[in-house]
């Protein structure tokens, strides 16, 4: 292909960064193996919750990505020069995916006869978005995401949210909390107080720093926002009381969407119930998060170890239909995949056992094929085995045995070749056996952890 | 984010292309299914082996991929634009993953010592390429490498060919051809006929076609090359002999570089044959392949139903050490395993069960607690249940069941509310019983499939 040239060059220059991109990361085999049990496990549930898996590409035309993900958007998204002649325009054609609902919506548009009515996916690949890289921050980043498309049935929320407490579950993280509010209490609490429409987004955005922020905080921030005095006297009044929750409750109720919205929050409640820990779910009627889309319950798990969000979604019902111009009920929640994989990392010993436990040491080389014979017989009945790659003494092999972990080391010398044999060692016990070269599957077999 | 906005611009849109870009896919649920379960075979395999996965990221830097893959590489790269302010410059400063070896190469010199010393690794992940999409040619496909880094031991090579065999068989493809060579034979051979320098590329180009083309094409295409006349006769004379391959064997080892190459494939053969079909392993003397990297034995997998090759590679010594600036032996070998999954596709019915064979369904909106809680207790067990997620009569429920091929419908209904029981109807039968509620699980464990 061409390597030549390049090594060529390279043997020219001073320093050579094999570091990974910015933000991106190499990851080596003890840390693969753990990230893909860590994934599966999410995986499993959400297939026993009868979602479906969805793939496509890492990148979309261009025009299925722009204007969709506001201004940052625009700046952090990897964007592909056109190719060949065309590449000197400097001009993209292609962007990588950069979340895993617009590519949704487009399956949706172009496969809507083959799809089930209605359609429950996963998807667990990564995405990539050009932030400014940091702790626990990447540029590639895997996302996990679950929805149910084409109903807006209230049971298909409350099911979201059960398949992703048992997937959170599954990967570890036992203690959480289910935020629940409704996109409609928040509008119906907004009219209760009388906010005017250019002023919604700003005090929700506020109100969403509840329980963080103190309340003098959040009354200088509605000041710093210009809300009108009377809003934040009425707001900071309720808010002081002791059964803030109910008081606050009876105002959303006031009037017609504030009702409805209550109503979609105590049918979930309801509906999860059984399934939670007491008190592990809660109406939080000030929870906003990206109010942008969603249009009726919305909902985060929040770790109290991590003091943060690990978890959330809700219904959008006006998103998924995009591409296919028309309405498509959504609901779905996203699952902070990256941070809870270091939050395990950090917290666990990945003490997983090595796959390969069984090492076959060579005699020496005229003794190879007889080494490579006995490994491939092994690994053909599944056996996992590796084999001494280099030309070394057996002690210096049976050496290395020991070093690397490995259960048993196998030898055949002349001896054991004239007798049919296998010279096994327990590296754990030093104790060692000779079993005949037919009996050496089912010896491993049982003794292996 | 800015959806919104998005939405607002699509809608004044006439046609939305809602394909994926030209030359990749969308796998819907049962090709992803498919697929995940051939590259699972083959990673089994791998494993039991002892190789060890790696990841590395989607995208390099720039300088890392540029210069290694020759003038057409550099043409088909997905370079991917600067960010931000630096995106008008119209530069790139990455480029998307093209193969696995350059990435293997710089994590080699990367992780030196965090590395096993011999490291075997596997990988099974997208490189882009902006080829000419066409039938079987995909812009994102899968590749699939395994490469023993680090020990120039033949057994090393023989354990590659053997698990590729593995591999391969494992996927479904019984059929196939090996065929070995050494770069040191090919190096011998035009020695001994006596090829100049400058004739060698083109020579071994034109003679790898032996089989394909007839002896006549061959020599007029030598001709064209202006490859002396000398040498084509003599070549001719000996290609034109009943047992050629015994001629030409006896030339290359006319001098010592052939007969190092001719040692290697002799041990090769040695060492594979007991895990082989007889004569499903060759010496190919005139086989070429990337010429460019490789320093010893070379192999095809060549399949005879496809009338081409499924899997390659050799020992290439020179390469994975470029940027740890060291020689650093290392052999390996890449499935075409797009071409393997078309193949099986074709081939087989894919008549894989379906995960899910279950379906709850709702009596009516004030049973949907009901309903829900009978399958998330159903789904926490680890039997997969779908739930009815649409306001719709029992019997439009019944009839939906039977249409998507589930092989039982559950029912709380008030009669079996009451009771605490469950109807259960197998759909294959049409036979509808009642059970306990706490014996469902049980039940359905003991019918399913």
């Amino acid at each position: 292909m061409g390597y030549s040239k390049g090594i060529e060059r390279l043997k020219r220059m001073k320093k050579i960064n094999t570091t990974p991109p910015s933000g991106t990361r190499d990851f080596l085999p003890e840390d693969v193996r753990f990230r893909e049990a860590l994934f599966r496990s999410a995986k499993t549930v959400f297939e026993t919750y009868g979602f479906l898996p969805l793939e496509t590409p890492a990148f979309e035309r261009l025009e299925i990505l722009s204007g969709k993900y506001g201004e940052e958007g625009e700046k952090l998204m990897y964007k592909i020069l056109k190719r060949g002649d065309q590449e000197k325009t400097g001009e993209p054609d292609l962007a990588l995916r950069y979340d895993l609902t617009i590519p949704l919506a487009r399956v949706v548009a172009e496969y809507a006869g083959k799809l089930p009515r209605i359609f429950k996916r996963y998807q667990i690949v990564p995405v990539w978005r050009a932030d400014r890289p940091g702790k626990g921050r990447y540029r590639e980043l895997v996302q996990c995401d679950i929805d149910t498309v084409g109903t807006d049935y209230i049971a298909a929320d409350a099911e979201i949210i059960l398949a992703i407490a048992d997937a959170i579950s599954a990967m570890g993280i036992q203690q959480f909390e289910i935020r629940l509010n409704s996109r409609k209490v928040l509008t119906g609490l907004l009219d209760a107080y009388g906010v005017q429409a250019a002023k919604q987004n700003d005090v929700l955005i506020v109100l969403d720093k509840l329980g963080k922020n103190s309340l003098e905080e959040i009354k200088q921030e509605l000041k710093n926002k210009q809300v009108a005095q009377t809003v934040i006297d009425e707001l900071m009044a309720d808010l002081g009381t002791k059964d803030a929750e109910d008081v606050v409750r009876k105002k959303v109720a006031s009037n017609e969407t504030g009702r409805v919205g209550l109503q979609e929050v105590d049918e979930i409640l309801k509906l999860t119930e059984p399934f939670v820990e007491k008190a592990s779910i809660v109406f939080r009627p000030f929870l906003a998060r990206g109010l942008d889309y969603y249009t009726g319950p919305i909902f985060e798990f929040f770790s109290p170890d991590l003091r943060s969000s690990i978890a959330g979604g809700g219904r959008y019902d006006n998103l998924i239909g995009m591409f296919a111009k028309k309405t498509i009920p959504a609901c779905g929640c996203s699952i902070g995949i990256e941070r809870i994989a270091d939050i395990v990392t950090n917290k666990k010993e990945r003490n997983e056992r090595p796959i390969v436990n069984v090492l076959t040491l060579v005699w020496n080389k005229n003794f190879m094929s007889d080494a490579l014979q006995l490994a491939t017989e092994l690994r053909r009945t599944g056996i996992a085995t590796d084999l001494y790659l280099e030309n070394a003494t057996v002690s210096k092999q049976f050496e290395y045995a020991g070093k690397q972990n490995y259960e048993f080391a196998l030898l055949v010398g002349p001896k054991e070749k004239e007798s049919d044999a296998v010279s096994i060692k327990n590296l754990k016990t030093a104790k060692q056996e000779t079993v005949p070269i037919n009996q050496i599957a089912t010896y491993l077999r049982k003794h292996l952890p």
